[in-house]
C-alpha cells in the first residue's frame, strides 16, 4: 500500500475502526492516485485496517482505474446495477464487522448516510476528515515542487492578462485570452472560474466576469489558478489602468502591507488566527475593516479551498509542510475593489512564497 | 413570492411540512434566481409554508443577493460568525416549529445533518427532492428558450472544434481555440469540462484531453456545453480524420441508428426506460452491447446532470416540459469511441431537438 493509505490504516487500527469509507473526488484521489468526478454516482474507497482496500466507481471508469495504477479490488458498476449491494456482497465475504465507522460526515450526503446506517443499523461513525485533513495539510517534498509549478503558471497567467489590458477591451475577452494561452501550454483545468473584474465589479469579492469595459481610472483584479497532476494554485493581483486617484493609491498600499506583514509573521508556531489578525489590524487601522468582509486564507492542495482556515479564531500553529493563501482585500462600494494574494508554503526555514508576479502598484497606460 | 416558490409553498401546506431548507446551489438559484458557489461556506434557503422565505449566505455576497432581484430576509454571515446560531436566532423569532422538515437529502452533508438535528431534537425529515425534481423537470417557455440558446451555441462550439482539426493539433489545443472563441462571444462558463479525445484516448466514455496528437484514421469525440442564463447545454459529436476503416464506419452507424431510433421513441407517455431499451436492442443485436456501458441519457437544465435519468429501470413516462440527452456510445478499446448525443425539449408535438450540428459521419481531410 502507498504512504498514505498506510497512515490511514494505522490510524484505524489506533481507533479501532472497522473500516473507512471515503467518498469525496479529492479525498479518493489523494489516497487512490485516481480522478474522478462521478457527478451524481457513487464512488468510494473502502480502507481497512488489516486488509487491502475497495475501491468502488462507475464501470465505465475502469479503464482510468488502471492507468492510475490501483491494483486493488475494484467493484465497477453499471447505471442500473445497485452499486450498494454488490458493496456488501463484497464486505460479507471478506466478513467485515460494521460497529465503528469513519465517514467524510462534510462530504457523504444524508441519502447515503441513511443508505450505510441501514447495511450497517449498529454503526457508530466517527469524522474521517481527523485524519484526512490532518494528512492532506502536510504535504511532502513530491507535493512542493507541483505546487511550486503550479504557482509559476498562475504567474504566467496573470502577465497574459496584464499584457492583454488596452482599453474598452471586456473582462471576458481578457479572460479567454489568458485561458487560451495556458492551454497551448498544456494546462487542461484551471483550479475555479477565472476572475477578470474591474471597476465596479471589481468590488465584489466574488464578481463574476461579463462585458464590462476597462476604462481609465479603474482597477483590474484578477483572481485565478490552474490545476498541474492534481493539485491547485490561487493568485490575486490588482492592477490599475491609466491613472488612479489618492485614494486608490491608499486601498492598494493598506491592502499590500496587510498581505506582506501576513507573510512576515508566518513562522513555525504562529497561530493561523494571528495571521488573520496582523493583515486586518492593518486595514482596519487605515479605517477599511469593514471593506474586508473575508477571512486571510485557506489551505491550498488538491482543494483550492481545503484545511486549514486562516480566520481569526483558528488557534492552530503553523507547521512545516502546510500550504495555504495569503489574500487581504479591501472592496468599496463603487470606487472599486483591490485583494493580493500570494500561495506560502510553510518550511523550518520559514515562509516559501510559490507565486512572484510583483505586487508593487502598476499603472497599465 | 416567484412562481416557484409559490409551489413549493403550497406543496409545504399539503404534506404539513414546517420548512424546507434548501442547500444546494442550482435549487437555490431556480427558487432566488441568486447564484453562489459557497465552497465550503453555507449557503441556504428557508422556505415556510405560511411565511416569507428566509436566505443564508455569506456575507461578502451581499450585493449580489441584491443584483439578482432578492428583496426577502437575508442572513449574511462572516467567516467568524456561526450561521446557525444567527440562525436559530431569526426562527426562534418568527416562532418556528421545528418538528416535520424537508431537506435535500441528496445534497445536505452529514455534519450539517447531525447540526440541524441538534436545533431541532425532535425533527423528522423527508426529501425535499420528492417536489423540487418535479418542479425543475418540467420546463417552462422561458426555460426552453435559454435551453434552446445553450444548445445553439454548443452546435457552434462543434463548429469551430472540427474546422481546428488537422494533422498534428493536440486535443488540448483544439480545446483551447473552442473556449477562445466562445469566450470572445460571451460565454462566461462551459457546462463542464470539455472533452476533445481522439484515437484510443476516445474510447475512454470520461477521458481526459491531453497532448495526444490527431492522426489519420483517428475519430475524433467532441463532448461539451456551455451555460447561458444558468442552464446547461450538452452535446457529443464525434468524426473522422482521414479515412475509416469498414469497422469505424459500423460502429458510427450503428450509434447513429440507435440514437435516432431512442428520438423518434420520444412520444407522450413512452416509458424512459424505453427510450434507453430502443437505443440498446440496436448497439446489442451489432454485437457492441458489452461496449455501451452507460445510460441512455440524462434531464438537463441547471443541472448538466440532472433528474430524470434516462435508464433501462425508468418506469417514469415522457412528459411535456421535460429537457433531457440522448447519448448512446460505443467505446472499443484501443480503435477508440463514438458517442452522439442531442438534447431534446419534450413538447405535446413531439421531441423538439435543441442542438441541430449534422450527424452524418464526416471525414475530415
Amino acid at each position: 500500500m502507498n504512504n498514505r493509505l498506510t497512515k490511514l490504516t494505522n490510524w484505524l487500527q489506533a481507533e479501532h475502526l472497522d473500516f473507512a469509507f471515503i467518498s469525496s473526488t479529492d479525498n479518493v484521489f489523494y489516497l487512490t492516485n485516481f480522478h474522478c468526478d462521478p457527478h451524481e454516482r457513487l464512488l468510494g474507497l473502502f480502507v481497512f485496517p488489516h486488509e487491502e482496500p475497495i475501491l468502488v466507481c462507475p464501470k465505465m471508469e475502469l479503464e482510468q482505474v488502471k492507468s492510475a495504477g490501483w491494483n486493488y479490488e475494484t467493484i465497477g458498476y453499471t447505471d442500473t446495477d445497485n452499486p450498494w449491494k454488490m458493496v456488501q456482497q463484497s464486505l460479507t465475504k471478506r466478513n467485515v464487522n460494521g460497529e465503528h465507522l469513519a465517514i467524510e460526515i462534510e462530504h457523504m450526503n444524508v441519502s447515503r448516510y441513511e443508505t450505510l446506517k441501514t447495511l450497517f443499523p449498529h454503526a457508530t461513525f466517527v469524522p474521517a476528515e481527523t485524519k484526512l485533513h490532518e494528512l492532506r495539510m502536510l504535504k511532502d517534498k513530491k507535493e512542493f515542487a507541483i505546487l511550486q509549478e503550479a504557482a509559476a503558471y498562475a504567474d504566467i497567467a496573470i502577465d497574459i492578462g496584464v499584457s492583454a489590458i488596452k482599453e474598452g477591451a471586456t473582462e471576458l475577452e481578457i479572460l479567454a485570452k489568458i485561458e487560451y494561452e495556458l492551454k497551448k501550454k498544456g494546462i487542461h483545468k484551471m483550479a475555479f472560474s477565472t476572475m477578470v473584474l474591474t471597476g465596479a465589479n471589481s468590488a465584489l469579492p466574488h464578481g463574476v466576469p461579463g462585458a464590462n469595459k476597462i476604462t481609465k481610472g479603474d482597477f483590474v483584479l484578477f483572481d485565478l489558478g490552474v490545476i498541474i497532476d492534481g493539485y491547485c494554485s490561487d493568485i490575486t493581483r490588482t492592477v490599475a489602468f491609466g491613472h488612479v486617484t489618492e485614494q486608490q493609491k491608499e486601498i492598494y498600499h493598506t491592502v499590500l502591507q496587510a498581505e506582506q506583514a501576513a507573510i512576515e509573521a508566518c513562522k513555525l508556531g504562529t497561530l493561523l488566527k494571528d495571521l488573520d489578525n496582523t493583515a486586518r489590524s492593518i486595514i482596519t487601522q487605515a479605517g477599511y475593516g469593514d471593506y474586508f468582509p473575508h477571512r486571510l486564507g485557506h489551505g491550498l492542495g488538491i482543494g483550492v479551498h481545503e484545511f486549514p482556515s486562516l480566520k481569526s479564531d483558528n488557534d492552530m500553529p503553523l507547521q512545516e509542510g502546510m500550504c495555504f493563501t495569503i489574500e487581504p482585500g479591501i472592496y468599496v462600494p463603487k470606487i472599486g475593489g483591490v485583494r493580493i494574494e500570494d500561495d506560502i508554503f510553510m518550511t523550518n526555514e520559514g515562509p516559501h512564497i510559490l507565486t512572484a508576479y510583483p505586487k508593487e502598484l502598476v499603472i497599465v497606460s
